[in-house]
């Protein structure tokens, strides 16, 4: 190894016979010789993951159905314990207490003008065996649902989002005291009861329409990949878009003697009973529905006329959960730095499957154990990353984020003082890689994407989305321009959320997918016996995970200087400026346009004469808001990432004692993006940069205190927003500028 | 009524006491008096035409199933000329002998994998006792399909348009010696064994889907308006992209001597069978189809996943017609003119019905009868047009255009020297008024449409329209701007199509609608029943419709000159211009990007390797393309359009000889665009302006020559098409220079 190692620093030197051979540049970070070595050591450790060890790991872990609280949950984290000792890392399990209610009863039915009582079972498929382990699955269940008995008229509100609120409004069609039926999709699912709620409905239903991953996409089950009849979607409805974790114990890792909330008095939990069904179970409800018919984007794939509702159709909704508590079990396995023990990189994808679970997550699992075991035995041969690795295996995502929460919360002063990168994975399918993140992180993502191989084409995982992103045919937007394509910023409905929304720290979120479209999401019918016959049926991506994942690991864990390069930052923060600038001006107009058509009577003119829907009202004044000291602060942030990168080009080798002081500036510069205050009526969300969507939930909304206020036409808000971002990207700017006088001073 | 007129004039003299009121502006084409007394005769006939008496012309005419050759037929026609006479009109039928094939026998079955025979029978419904005819109505079919006894695999092929093939290649599914099953929808129905044929297919079926105009869209008869499960789409499949009219008498009146064509001569007439069917007998067949699942556009509402086939599934389809000629019996009614009976107005609407055809197309049928009796009676009050009125009653328009087609060809030499103006009309139900035609009419439609009041919101029907525009509720597209609602260019499916494309007839077709949708559409269900229960249930828009082409037809019969104003004419085909270079320039950076993509490689890196869909091929390279002297040629006919308007505004009251000249001069005028050579490989359509699209068969391409030849990549024939447009233009505008000379003449 070492051998090689000097063979290849050879050819950077301009020696006889080998003068045309340009040098190599060194990576970013590295000096030309730890440049090699890196480069030696990252080959050596991809040659060791393989496809067919994940895929094992995933019949291990997907076997049974593995909740939290369950006993193969309990068995999983104890494998892995053992897998990762075996492997010489320091593993234990850390266990956290948390709210977790499992159904007691519950009971859906038509009673008028029919009757008609839902089944409320996955019925297990013959050719797939685990779909026949009934006993220990738990039924579809949508955790952090109320208790509740209810009985109301039946309202369809398509996915039940606010513009679905806005036409029903328009309809004349109130869901005050109404039972909610909405589709999956459109949003995430915890907003459909919220907005319900909100709106006054004392029930939500919410079920998979074949339109969107039933037979409407592809044949279902098991014949094809989509959701059969039967089929239910899992999934809490946690409020996360205000904190992750316990709903007792926001801002608080749930151990022994954490002050707990009541549970009336959590924010995050859902007021009114909510139930995810098949769509077998909701059709003779939707098809009972009557009331005018529903516009096209309402439709679903069902063989009748979708209408609203309102009229003839009453259900009877009774849930009563066991508000229980149990342990979230989280697997934590630390591999010591050998010179800069107190700089943390913290790596993890959960392991707790809503049933089996087999594609989420232990796709990703089974991948990320891989790669522990890779560095393990990189470890053995002699690798020993500079800075500290602490591999993960959350427990407890499904229903809220709650092991990584948990931990975070727990360990949150150490992390703020030594977390230098967190980095996510979750399910990883066939397709494309899919990078999201602290945008410092951009330039890093892909220089390794660039040096993995894509597993069925051969080539680099980066020349393969750069061919998607220019075709259009692969995930996320416009060709990109350049040799850079862009990474997402990071929302939520992953473990991520604590590390950068709540704590700032650095972050990168990675997985492959976009080729295969399937409906088994958070249903029963998400088994190994799946994944072999539609998924990555040899877990190839699996390795492919490890791969991209333990690289970049690597590669910040070995650095010299922490590759972080600011420029990409500043012009996407630039970007989000923009887009909001962009909100204002198009608000603007449609509100003038609005009153226009209002003050010429056009609406009144153009509609129906024979129907009563309601006219559209005039839309809040948007005033002018100014940019300019936002925008000025964010030139300043361009302008010191380039002095940085420039001071970092020019500086040479460092010594010790500067390069440790610099890379703990560097490690530390994504907290000056936290805002102690939070966000408005989200203290536990304190990143001015990213943040969930309150109206999007998974759904991210960067520069979220303007971006949400100005689509609320809450300008003032949007105003004091701007005030707090502009003083966050100044202080960033600013800290950049030390910095780079630090690389600089003699 | 004379009295009145002078009142009116009076308020134009500016004396004592009336001094601040505004002189009224007399009417483009009128003297200040000739104005006055316009407006109180088209005043005058408004008060006439009644809803009530429209329904019962309805009412009569929709009795009974009356498609061509019927008895029922031959019985409206009879009473119309009765009608006709009794208003004071001279009225009669004129009989062409047309080919009429009707279905002999007809049989469509699955035989493979597994039997099914299709019922083909609209089943009548318990509720609309006209449904219950059945021994009078044709079956479903397409009028001109060919007899064919075919054994195939079964292909589905989404709307069976270009894009459609182009997906199927993609697919490497080939429809050689099958039976491809379109839908109804994306284009026109003989499209669509137009091109399953030139694709090498056997046969065709063609289904209504739910999706389009049934339980997608709403509720299906009897509840709602939408097609039943058995309902049938009949429609011709007569290529009238080529000619309209008799298919064996392209170009000839299909009167007694006329030379024929053989059958298999006619390049209308279907080359392989086809036959519309409802979704209740196609499903059968959908569903049994296997082979990969098809994208979403080709989604239908049908509850299983759509495949393309091309598989197990084997369908036999035996149709024979008998090929017999028929009678088309035109009514055409006379008034002569007074002053100058040389220029003829020709009003039409068919009166055929596939089977009762209530709303098709009776509901304007039965207006324009009402219209006639006004104008009749307005006449026995002392009106005298200036211009002879023909009104007509065009019988054989569903098969294509036969009755006006025929007419329209026989009475061309007549027609080329005196026809100064051809209204149309088709169905007319509630909304919003759609008007079409030659743009030296415009301007005069706007004026009218500001007269006219619409029947549900008594604002005038311009008022609604604009609103309509403007909160882009209605039809049509962005919101007009200025105080001129744009007309549409004309296309083909109705009565112009001979008038305006093939001998250059100045033309306006007039309708309303826009509120409903309905499933009727050359169905059984088309009936008074539906009308009184899901339409223009009072016939509001019968009364709309003559009001609104009767005040048209008095407006130009009546005029000193023409009211023909060309600015408009040179500012939209200044759009079309432009239109075309945007879409070489769409088609240059399109071409450009897939080459840069193939070159690059980047589609088959994007391409799922798992699966064998055929990747992009390089596109046709676009030249750059010289619009500076069509450009130039279109400016002149600003310039001249422009200074013909000064000229006749500055000519004060001319007399009746240059009168007469002018105005013979500006009723040629539309002429001038005629190509006697036609359009490459259609020598029967000869305007080089407006003609129905070879592959969107009622939708208008406009500069059709070099619009369609760019499409096709046929960038030679584009460049010599673009010379003859050229042309044309510049004789336009000389001759329209011409006319400006004449009215400037001392």
């Amino acid at each position: 190894m070492r051998q090689l190692a000097a063979a290849i620093l050879l050819l950077s030197l301009p020696f006889e016979g080998l003068a045309q051979q340009p040098a190599a540049k060194p990576l970013p970070g590295y000096t030309s010789t730890s440049s090699a070595t890196e480069l030696d050591w990252e080959k050596r450790f991809r040659e060791i993951p393989e496809a067919k060890r994940a895929h094992e790991n995933m019949k291990v872990l997907a076997a049974h159905p593995h909740h939290v609280g369950s006993e193969a949950q309990r068995k999983n984290a104890e494998w892995m314990v053992k897998q990762y000792k075996s492997w010489g890392w320091d593993a234990k399990i850390e266990q956290f207490d948390v709210l977790y209610p499992t159904p007691k009863s519950q009971l859906v039915e038509m009673i008028a003008p029919t009757k008609f009582v839902m089944k409320l079972t996955e019925t297990p498929l013959a050719e797939d065996p685990y779909t026949h382990e009934t006993t220990t699955q738990l039924p579809g269940f949508n955790i952090y649902s109320a208790d509740g008995d209810v009985t109301g008229p039946l309202v369809y509100a398509n996915y039940g989002m606010r513009d679905d609120y806005e036409e029903l409004e328009r309809q004349g069609i109130s869901v005050k005291g109404a039972i909610v039926i909405t589709r999956y999709g459109g949003g995430w699912r915890g907003l459909k009861p919220k907005l319900a709620y909100e709106h006054g409905a004392v029930g939500c239903i919410i079920y998979s329409d074949p339109a969107d991953d039933g037979y409407g996409q592809n044949d279902v089950l098991p014949k094809g990949p989509m959701r059969p009849s039967m089929g239910v979607q899992r999934g809490s409805v946690a409020d996360t878009s205000l904190y992750s974790g316990d709903p007792l114990t926001p801002g608080e890792g749930s151990v022994k003697g954490t002050k707990r909330l009541k549970i009336e008095e959590s924010k995050a939990i859902m007021k009114i009973p909510v139930l995810p069904v098949s769509y077998g179970d909701a059709e003779p409800l939707l098809k009972s529905l009557d009331g005018p018919a529903v516009p096209s984007t309402w439709r679903g794939a069902l063989p009748f006329t979708y209408h609203f509702g309102a009229g003839k159709t009453k259900v009877h909704m009774n849930l009563k959960f066991n508000w229980e508590t149990k342990p979230v079990l989280d697997v934590v396995a630390t591999m010591k730095g050998s010179t800069e023990p107190d700089q943390w990189i913290v790596r993890g994808n959960h392991y707790d499957g809503w049933v089996n679970g087999a594609d989420d997550p232990i796709s990703g699992q089974s991948g990320l154990l891989e790669e522990a075991r890779a560095l393990g035995e990189l470890h053995k041969k002699g690798w020993n990353p500079k800075r500290t690795l602490i591999y993960t295996a959350w427990d407890g995502e499904e229903p809220g984020l709650l092991g990584s929460t948990e931990w975070a919360e727990t360990h949150a002063a150490d992390l703020d003082k030594h977390a230098i990168l967190y980095v996510n994975s979750d399910e990883s399918n066939r397709g494309f890689l899919n990078a999201a993140g602290s945008y410092q992180t951009e330039q890093l993502v892909n220089d390794i994407a660039r040096q993995i191989t894509d597993p069925e084409t051969k080539v680099s995982v980066w020349d393969r989305q750069f061919a998607a992103r220019a075709t259009r045919a692969g995930r996320g937007g416009a060709a990109p321009s350049g040799d850079i394509i862009p990474i997402g910023a990071v929302g939520s409905g992953s473990d991520f959320q604590a590390f950068v929304d709540h704590l700032g720290i650095t972050t990168v979120s990675l997985g492959f997918g976009g080729e295969d479209r399937s409906g088994t999401y958070h249903s029963a019918y998400d088994t190994p016996w799946f994944i072999e016959h539609f998924g990555d049926k040899e877990s190839l991506y699996g390795k492919a995970i490890a791969d991209m994942a333990g690289t970049l690991v690597m590669r910040v864990a070995d650095a010299d200087v922490l590759p972080y390069d600011f420029r990409n930052l500043a012009s996407t923060v630039k970007g989000y400026s923009s887009e909001i600038q962009a909100l204002v001006k198009q608000m603007q107009r449609a509100a003038s346009e609005r009153k226009k058509n209002i003050d010429a009577g056009y609406y009144k003119l153009a509609a129906d004469p024979t129907k009563t829907v309601k006219l559209p009202e005039a839309l809040t004044p948007v005033p002018e808001m100014d940019f300019t000291a936002l925008d000025a602060a964010i030139a300043q942030l361009a302008k010191a990432a380039a002095e940085l990168k420039a001071a970092e080009d020019a500086a040479g080798p460092l010594d010790a004692a500067r390069a440790a002081s610099i890379n703990t500036k560097l490690s530390l510069a994504e907290r000056k993006f936290l805002n102690p205050a939070g966000l408005p009526r989200r203290p536990w969300m304190e990143h001015v940069l990213y943040a969930p969507g309150v109206y999007t939930g998974y759904g991210v909304k960067t520069l979220p205190g303007i971006r949400e206020a100005v689509e609320d036409s809450n300008f003032q808000e949007a105003t004091q927003q701007m005030v707090i971002v502009t003083n966050a990207i100044k202080a960033e700017a600013e800290y950049l500028q030390q910095i780079a006088q630090e690389f600089a001073a003699k």
